[in-house]
């Protein structure tokens, strides 16, 4: 499986690295030869050979920050003129994520579903946005659109009620969706102020250097949205659903809410009224008893109510270099293993 | 696809509601009809017709405490030489479990299977003690021995670790996997003494007259040799691991605990000590910030260590009529359905 990589951060990097590691295991459980032709990276330049990229050797440019060019091969066109022009099955997109445009990684996904490239991603714009349409262009095409590492990264969430709860009804998916905030609040309960535990949250690369995406409810409002069309059937926008973030969270509303046996989390919430699909984003006091109150730090957490299971409540990693790398690797298998 | 269901008790009526009131998307998902042709159930009585029992009305008997054979259509002989005679494309095992021979529910399983029958089970006995020579037998007769219900009952551990976590090596499994001595510690920590927390366990139908299968680690022992040799790869039986139960710990060493920031968890374990598998069960003071430590009451929840994802948990019922019978269900659409 010829492989096109949009993006060669964190998590392509991540993802580059599984593909080294996990090359026996592929072979052998899904007879699966993955080799990545093309990376098209917007800072560190972009490289395509028909006969495969040395992945190793592009991983070490990277991590000494040089150009990915250095190695030959060089590419001249941007990372749409790549997908456009490049021989393969699958293109994975791990560009910036733009929650309000989708761009450009949308174009970039139009434009592969369209040559009859399979894509996964791990960019919440597309998916929030037009999740119903990539999905119809894709099937039209006799390939896949997958995106698991879009909500709560590589825990197999979206896996889980795909392949899992077959023939459950679910009624509600209500969880902690974004870890940076969730870090800020667990924070703020030991006694930090909010600019404070913000800083160390930007220290430690868990908040952007402008980080109204987390901390005004944008990125759990995206989750929300494709949770609400991928699992709920819907067809909606971000917009459509009310979202509050956590800055107007003091101190002193986080103590009294200790004292009454309960904590602040953003929660994100999908459910059904009757025939209608709703969801939301913003601060509950969520009573120490329950699984979502344990869930400290950068961890999120979803739980599904269903018909036939009452609760079930999935755990894990909301992201990270391997973490989201993974959910990436998994959906490459979806795409073309055979078992 | 004809079925027959062998025990007609909670589970076996739990899955049987669920049979009629799933019907219409087992047709429209999974384009599978599903009739019951044989019911054997060692109390109720036995009945059998090829073309179908009318299961509201054995659902009716059941609850009135009636026989079934009341509707016609009795069997005369025991549940294996129903198996024997039965025209059927898939066997589901629900009579009592016995842990320690595994029997009679072995028999009829390796019947079943002979014959080249699908099978599942929630019955831990022949799964904890036979599993790799009954999946050996079911492969050669081309057909599937399945047993999610057997582990956390319908909550999906089996089916998450076999199909969301594709490629990752498992290095540990860690969990609460009995829900009776969770709710008896629970009421422990509560203030209640032990010999007062078993009889309110036994009042609300989680444990046993005989409470030792519970108590003793007993049944949590079977789930980890589960464990063990579906995930990960063994051969071993019960005896093999070391195993403790809750008898010996006390409220003062409950309350010690407390003050120490610490919760006593009857813990089973599977991991890997280089290339082999070792499993535990016994009681555990587990840090309250750890996710184990929230899982309160007669729930269930499992920790799979991940070399990709880091720790993933798991929560769910880990019993109940309809959350058992589910599991039954996804085993048969796994047998059976298209989709």
């Amino acid at each position: 499986m010829r492989l096109l990589l949009l993006g060669f951060g964190t998590v392509g990097q991540g993802l580059a690295e599984l593909l080294i590691e996990k090359e026996p295991v592929l072979k052998n459980t899904y007879n699966m030869e993955c080799r990545v032709v093309g990376i098209a990276d917007m800072l560190k330049g972009s490289i395509y050979n028909a006969d495969g990229i040395d992945l190793k050797a592009a991983l070490e440019k990277a991590k000494a920050g040089d150009r990915l060019t250095d190695l030959g091969d060089a590419f001249a066109g941007d990372a749409l003129e790549m997908v456009k022009s490049a021989n393969a099955e699958m293109m994975i997109e791990m560009t910036y994520t733009d929650i309000k445009t989708g761009e450009p990684a949308t174009s970039h996904i139009r434009a592969a579903l369209e040559k009859g490239m399979h894509v996964t991603t791990s960019n919440k714009g597309p998916v929030a946005l037009f999740l119903n349409e990539l999905t119809a262009l894709a099937k039209s095409r006799g390939v896949k659109f997958l995106y698991e590492g879009t909500v709560i990264s590589g825990t197999p969430l979206l896996n889980l009620v795909r392949e899992t709860l077959a023939a459950s009804r679910i009624t509600e998916m209500k969880g902690i969706l974004n870890g940076t905030t969730n870090y800020i609040l667990t924070r703020m309960e030991e006694g930090m102020g909010y600019d404070d535990a913000l800083k160390k949250a930007q220290e430690l690369g868990y908040a952007e250097a402008v980080p109204d995406a987390d901390v005004l409810g944008w990125d759990a409002l995206a989750k929300v949205t494709i949770l609400a069309n991928a699992v709920f059937g819907a067809n909606n926008k971000p917009d459509d659903f009310p979202c509050k973030g956590i800055t107007g969270i003091t101190p002193d509303a986080i103590n009294d809410a200790k004292a009454r046996g309960k904590r602040f989390k953003l929660v994100g919430k999908v459910w059904r009224e009757g025939d209608r699909v709703k969801g939301s984003v913003g601060p509950e006091e969520v009573d120490l008893a329950h699984p979502l109150a344990g869930i400290m730090g950068a961890t999120n957490a979803v739980t599904i109510r269903t018909d036939t299971l009452g609760d079930v409540t999935i755990v894990g990693p909301g992201a990270g270099r391997t973490e989201t790398g993974y959910s990436m690797l998994v959906d490459i298998i979806a795409a073309g293993g055979v078992r």
